[in-house]
């Protein structure tokens, strides 16, 4: 049968694309992470649920490969489906699964989400680091941290910050300010499209100095990123063609 | 009024966001880049639309922000609002235009809409780097390419080529195998949830090689990402956790 890999875009109903929503539709088991199938129960309350908890990523893609074989399964992520998803790993572990159809269906991720509550952060060159170390060794994040404030990206972080590593983030602005003026603008936003939804702009130098927890995204601009109106921009350029 | 910035996502009508599609048929008058006119058209044709051309990005937001002085209007993006998009510039723009509320509609972007389409190439640290020079120098362009591949981030490459930047690619390519081997799995998406889209894993080497035209999307792996079953698939650990 078929194993849809689905990314429902941020907690927000409205951020679903109409694909995602068609394959929640067409199968007949949705499985996630449990905080994820809480969310997709209230959006689609009349399917079949089945979940693992967090680290068990690789149990949940074998429970989603086994129920597939006999009926069609949607595999759920928020945000995307690639992305700190689950799209690779099932990918790689549909290799003993030969019969079974795999589809990837793309999300909204929170850099964008995130990006689209604070203004428009990222109109431009840009790169994504993941600040968990729990698989990927600490000096790839500095040497990602080191070159991307080294050549002006602007720069979204998931992952800032969990109970075990409550300093990564005043760590990772430490490298980033050796390249970067304090008072490059950035952005905070925590729990996206959820009911405590909320943002914050603030200079790199305050955000060094700012305790954020797993929920939130960073945002760093680059050199020309601006505040405007109380949101953050960053401009392209056009307006001098 | 309203003028919402939305980004529709690939081609595939599938791919917008139910938040996307309700902006759109809550506006009176869509305005957008002609060909994107031309398929939003196609989607809601019971529409009111306006357009301007290529590099008219200025006199486009212009026009959606004077007429959202008296009605409801979206200004249409392909992909994301934000990524090489209008929703940064009507944002510098909307300065003159106090009274008009400004929403920004996040849309999956090529990265992740061809990621989906070549396999998971995206499931970890990324950098997306446009190769057009019309709006950014040269050597910042290159700079960023160099600090990518030094710290080994998988790499989107945005506008490779045009019919007067015919060799960026190459070029692009060579700053990149200094730093990375000629086997790096590679893959090309091109027209990306259109009729005629089609995508390619090639090596590096091969890459630097192939003509690619202005709607195709650029994908460099990093090295760890792989081809599993004909897809192309970056791993992210879990399997060794």
């Amino acid at each position: 049968m078929k194993l849809y890999i689905v990314g429902f875009g941020s907690g927000n109903r409205k951020s679903i694309t109409l694909e995602a929503e068609t394959a929640v539709r067409n199968s007949a088991l949705i499985v996630g992470y449990s905080v994820y199938v809480q969310i997709l129960k209230n959006w689609f309350p009349e399917k079949e649920y089945a979940f693992t908890g967090m680290r068990q990523e690789k149990e949940r893609v074998i429970l989603a490969l086994q129920e597939a074989i006999h009926r069609n399964v949607s595999l759920v992520c928020s945000g995307d489906a690639e992305l700190y998803g689950m799209a690779g790993l099932a990918l790689e572990l549909s290799e003993n699964y030969p019969d079974t159809e795999i589809e990837i269906i793309s999300g909204v991720t929170a850099a964008f989400s995130g990006g689209a509550l604070l203004g428009a952060p990222l109109t431009h060159d840009f790169a994504v680091i993941s600040l968990s170390d729990l698989l990927t060794p600490a000096e790839k994040i500095r040497k990602r941290l080191t070159a991307s404030a080294e050549a002006d990206f602007v720069i979204v972080l998931y992952n800032p910050s969990s109970r075990t590593r409550a300093d990564y983030l005043q760590k990772a602005c430490d490298i980033l300010l050796k390249f970067r003026s304090p008072e490059t603008v950035c952005g905070i936003a925590r729990n996206i499209g959820r009911d405590e939804e909320s943002y914050r702009i603030l200079s790199l130098a305050e955000l060094r100095n700012t305790s954020v927890d797993m929920f939130t995204t960073v945002f760093i601009g680059n050199s020309e990123t601006k505040i405007i109106n109380g949101r953050m921009v960053t401009p392209r350029g056009y307006r001098n063609v």
